[in-house]
């Protein structure tokens, strides 16, 4: 078996010696470098600029503006297209902008022979504006005499609402209780490694090559053709090592504007890197919701209603903002599935930073909410969280409200149960004084989560991978999918190999994406590789496999259906320990032989048409010094059900990001705007507090495995949902602490001060 | 239609512009330079080497020498791997040697950082040999007490017979006439524009990656695994643009190195480049041939036997060498198939350097002797030489006398009498004085040639190419064949079009191979291209045509059967003017449709077990001027039968490159060995005179198009047999000017002045 077990990274030796090679990494002769210049005000218009100076600059190649650009509005979020006219994404952006929308936005760019000169190309160049008043609050843009930031929209990106389980209104007639709370998450950014970057040319045969550190290079790929109007086969994007993206990489940032740069200057390499400044500020960020949750409940305390009203900052541009909060919601109603579940939302429009996608994407602002909610509901019942939450926790056949589909596995209650044996949970509960009065008091908290695995179907969900057999025996593997540092091609070799009867070391991934040749995959987001490339793979497989066989049986005279693959080897499917030949023989026979044969391949393309659920909770146990208004978490563990887990060790790896992300989120991170002029005040890892390794507690990690029926090796989906449960398990445990309620990310020092304050407590 | 036109080449502007992109033009952060130390001697061993000072040197990263090497013997020469142990490839080499084989044979290697440090490196390195007698002529190599070049060979490479088509001695002794003659060929360099260059380094999962100029990238991969003893499948050859091969980049000649370097130093990207002097001797040359030819004849003039006993010179090393005699003896065969065809031969080692393969792969050097000792035979019978060879040439339904197959179509005869045509032979040969006795006389002359359309049933045959439908409705190809400058990406894509009912600019090639990736294919030699690799690209494009319409056929309701492609659109079979759809509106539904479809794509393998026989002539219009010993040519034909010509344009353009390179080869190329110390005289294209434009007349060139049955396109082979048949035509317009047979090339005015002063005419 390879599957399940815990193979080493093939990209792990690369990456801990330093020797992977990430976009930056590539150069080539005669390389240029771009450089935007930003806006320095938050909303308003250019109403002059003289780019005179900075031309007439010895060394630089160029200076556009958004005269220069072509007069094409299109959309930079990742999606695929869709057939659904009503399911576009929305086009509100040209390559640059005389219409400011955040501080920061793009109005030119500068093309040089180097850095230095392009940054003093920028400082020659003569901008003036006519200023609007920023909006970064909801009210501020939601006025009735607001400066509309995108015309015609009235500043509202977009306003959601859907009933899904029942009649809400008969429902809420029948609940014996109905609880309210408002819940507000902060502006996070990703903070990825490796900023934005990309560079591009003109190949030899007039086509556009763009190289970008992107999680998306096919959808990527259309998007700049769409941006420039050009065919898309005229377009080639790769991808190569990637120092992360979190989803801000599943926008298309840089890409149009390197291609409109090489083109614009008769195919010469143009490079344009972010720095860190820029980045956290001009690329994407999460969205902040606001949320009013109300929860109905009988007097079992059984939950018979969720029905949340949520507004959705998406700031500057859409990007992916018309479909978070409907994302969001979507995915956390498999929580409390048996509940009423509904949701009125609003996106709007403000002059903060352009949010995107991010990890879990609208579900941790949802779950944050949603959580925070029904811990208030147990404590109201005089319930225990965790006896709460295995009453009203979702069950496999239960329905999906939404799709009306079952749940076919769920191991949330699984999860919960095994959350509270590692915490001790019950033993804490038992031992620990019920009133706390010192300074550190101690708490324990739970949350819940549920997730999807992929978008369908609100998405198309394709992927393709091939298979090439080599002339050792071996196998190259190519998905369009990304490895973005997840582990997926990891996971697709194993796969890969357990499905051909092949060794591990025998399948050699191209981790590479190149739109010219990698089959199609709408790429990295959603969590859906596992799921939903790995059955691309695993397809391609079986198809490679059954061509080795059937060459197997002309060489051999064997009926194919007498032979198999085991051990890199043709053996006698019911006595595999006789040996027929060994693949490679197969494979110099098909390569070599004169008369018959070819080279062996595969490829197949696999829609993915089920979305299985995926559950799992966080429990922690904290201290909070209430003096210093400080959080210490004792012990944590996420407890996850995505189905089999293809890698164990990947596996955990992967929860432990994700938790570390979602304590970041919980106690630290905030990207803070100034509420009058738009500025933001901590464009840079100093003032923006990502946790590091001596703010992390030790995280621990465990599953519960149901066998998902839809996926050949029962594998859900893993990627994003670690981050989701983090804070508001963290939230009710400083409830369960202190009795005091806090609403709002982050729990830093200052905002517990703030609530402590109000509370009394200091 | 779009075969059969005269599209623009698809690399056209790139090349003219300066834009393509060739292995040098690509670099990398870190990149080293690699240094040959080549032996001062042409014969030898290396008593002792002392690298310490160059090792010392700051900014050199290693020296490496022949105790440092794997201890593995490998062969350098490009053919497929072969099934039969009797049909290898004569292993004879180390990456590096202490036995000195040729004045420029490889010892040492340094790498340093820059250029100029690795040459100051080589100047340190100390070395001292034990000289031996060098052996670059025959009579020395064959010598009893010769030492051996390479153990128990007795300096033989290898010795050919063969008789076909009857029994030598009983057709002997019906012949009326039995004539003989002995014709010297020279030694000739490619002098391909670009030289040998390549680099390697390894990538992010731990495989050697080689950018290299070759024709061969999935031959050089095997070949590099196993020099360095590595599976294949850890090794991947690209290859970008590249500036011409003729042959010489059929040998895999720095790729093995390159991949040592880069394994040695920890993965750091090495380049390897070398420079006019090295690669005019450290590369491959064309064997020189000492041919001794006998025809029989009978007294109606038709010729009863063809006998010749070669010898052939492969110099240090084998490379090609044991089977340049074999494959130059078959192809020529089909010149005379109904003669008795027999062949002695010998291939010999020497210390001259190693010859490989070169435009027409021993075919120039057979036909040189056997056309001269034709038109000796013509003259003896007082025939004219045209009607001498429609006489006796090649008709349709004649039968290989090797492979007993029939020639299936042969335009031998009509080339001919077009040759006539095109330059006045009758009306000169009429108005012509019989006697010229002036400074300046004039004379005719025709050779003519066969070469066949790839290596079957010698070598295996196998192409594969890859059709993507894009987004857009075009599609992308990739094949492992290689573009070298013939125009096969070209012709390709016209193939390709063609097949699919998709417009010319709707195919977009992907013209660099990646043996990671690309469809296996044996590479660019043998003239196989567009004859084999055509075949699998029709092949590919029919089944992707089938998909498309199968996909069309589930949008529209329409039976597949009904309907086809023509002009990017799906139309009805039977009314084309109906159209159903576009094709980019099945792409569309096959990426994006939730419910069903798939990115649509096809790869199919080809392997030719045809290899029809080309044909042709030279016809020769040129002034001797007797006192300079010098040849003008006045007017000079090819006129070729290569099937269903695909694109005229380009067609004349490679006629036009093999009739220049002819030309240089028959009256102004030679690289000289000292016969002494086999030392090098004109290692440099200022003292080795390739001709230059000024040099080259009017080049003619014309076609007959039978249409050949095995090719769907009816096409045949083109790329090498322009350059065969200018030599023996000019020697035998030479011979019709002034009465003197010259018998050895090339026929400058130092070898003229020779056989005019035998033959008293100064």
């Amino acid at each position: 078996m390879v599957v399940g077990t815990s193979v080493q990274r093939v990209d792990g030796v690369a990456k801990v010696t330093g020797k992977a090679r990430y976009t930056d990494d590539f150069t080539m002769p005669g390389m240029r470098v771009a450089k935007y210049l930003r806006s320095t005000i938050a909303h308003g218009r250019v109403s002059s600029i003289d780019t005179s100076q900075a031309k007439a600059l010895p060394g630089v190649d160029g200076v556009f503006t958004f005269e220069d650009v072509p007069k094409r509005i299109y959309a930079t979020a990742g999606h695929p297209y869709s057939l659904d006219p009503h399911h576009m994404d929305i086009t509100d952006r040209y390559l640059l902008t005389d219409h400011v929308r955040y501080m920061g936005d793009e109005i030119a760019i500068v093309v040089a022979v180097s850095d230095l000169i392009a940054t003093k190309a920028l400082s020659l160049i003569d901008v003036e504006y006519e200023p609007y008043q920023p909006l970064v609050e909801a009210k501020d843009a939601l006025a009735k005499d607001a400066v509309e930031i995108h015309k015609g929209t009235g500043n509202v990106v977009k306003a959601h609402s859907f009933v899904a389980g029942g009649d809400l209104d008969a429902v809420r007639k029948e609940c014996d209780q109905l609880l309210e709370g408002q819940y507000k998450t902060q502006i996070v950014q990703h903070c990825h490694l490796e900023n934005h970057t990309a560079y591009a040319y003109m190949d030899d045969l007039e086509r556009i090559v763009i190289v970008s550190s992107t999680q998306i290079p096919h959808i990527a790929r259309r998007i700049v053709a769409e941006a420039l109007e050009i065919d898309t086969g005229l377009i080639r994007v790769i991808k190569p090592t990637i120092g992360g993206g979190f989803g801000n990489k599943q926008d298309v940032i840089l890409e149009p504007m390197v291609a409109f740069l090489t083109k614009k200057l008769d195919g010469i390499p143009v490079r344009l890197k972010l720095d860190r400044e820029e980045g956290m500020v001009g690329t994407r960020v999460r969205h902040p919701f606001d949320v009013k949750v109300q929860i109905g409940l009988d007097q079992e305390g059984t939950v018979k209603l969720i029905h949340f009203d949520a507004l959705s900052n998406t700031g500057a541009y859409a990007s992916h903002g018309h479909s978070i909060v409907s994302a969001g919601a979507a995915k956390t109603h498999y929580m409390y599935p048996r509940a009423v579940y509904s949701c009125t939302a609003k996106t709007i429009y403000s002059n903060i930073p352009a949010a995107g996608a991010m990890r879990a994407y609208g579900s941790p602002q949802m779950t944050f909410a949603i959580e925070c909610a029904m811990e208030e509901a147990a404590r109201t019942l005089g319930m225990d969280s965790a006896e709460f939450r295995l009453r009203n926790g979702a069950r496999a056949g239960d329905k999906s409200q939404i799709t009306k589909k079952p749940i076919m596995t769920c191991g949330l209650l699984d999860s919960i149960k095994k959350g509270k044996d590692l915490i001790g949970w019950d033993k804490k509960r038992a031992l620990w004084p019920k009133e706390q009065t010192g300074e550190v008091r101690n708490g324990l908290g739970v949350a819940i989560f549920s997730y999807g695995s992929g978008t369908y179907p609100v998405c198309v969900e394709p992927a393709s991978a091939r298979l090439i057999l080599n002339q050792d025996g071996s196998a190259h593997l190519q998905v369009g999918a990304t490895e973005i540092g997840q582990g997926s091609d990891t996971a697709f070799a194993q796969m890969a190999a357990e499905s051909l009867g092949f060794s591990f070391s025998k399948i050699h991934v191209v981790s590479c994406q190149d739109t010219d040749v990698t089959p199609f995959d709408t790429g990295s987001y959603a969590s859906r590789q596992t799921y939903v490339t790995g059955q691309a793979v695993m397809r391609t497989a079986e198809q490679l496999k059954a061509k080795i066989l059937h060459h197997a049986s002309i060489i051999s005279g064997l009926e194919a259906t007498l032979i198999t693959i085991s051990g890199d080897n043709i053996v006698i499917s019911e006595s595999p320990e006789i040996v027929v030949m060994s693949v490679q023989d197969v494979a110099i026979d098909a390569y070599y032989n004169k008369e018959r044969g070819g080279q062996i391949t595969a490829e197949a393309t696999y829609k993915a048409r089920n979305n299985p659920h995926v559950f799992g909770c966080t429990f922690v146990d904290l201290s909070v010094d209430i003096p210093l208004c400080r959080v210490k978490i004792n012990e944590i563990y996420n407890i996850h059900d995505s189905g089999i887990i293809i890698n164990p060790l990947m596996a955990e790896g992967q929860v432990h990001g994700g938790m570390a992300m979602g304590i970041g989120a919980a106690l630290f991170e905030e990207l803070m705007v100034d509420p009058d002029s738009g500025k933001i005040y901590n464009n840079n890892l100093l003032d923006y507090k990502v946790p590091t390794i001596m703010d992390i507690p030790d995280l621990g990690a465990a599953f519960v495995e149901p066998n998902e029926p839809t996926h050949p090796y029962g594998s859900k989906s893993l990627g994003e949902p670690p981050i989701i449960s983090p804070a508001p398990a963290i939230r009710n445990a400083i409830l369960d602490a202190t009795g005091v309620a806090i609403n709002e990310l982050p729990m830093s020092p200052k905002t517990i001060f703030k609530y402590f304050k109000n509370a009394g407590l200091i």
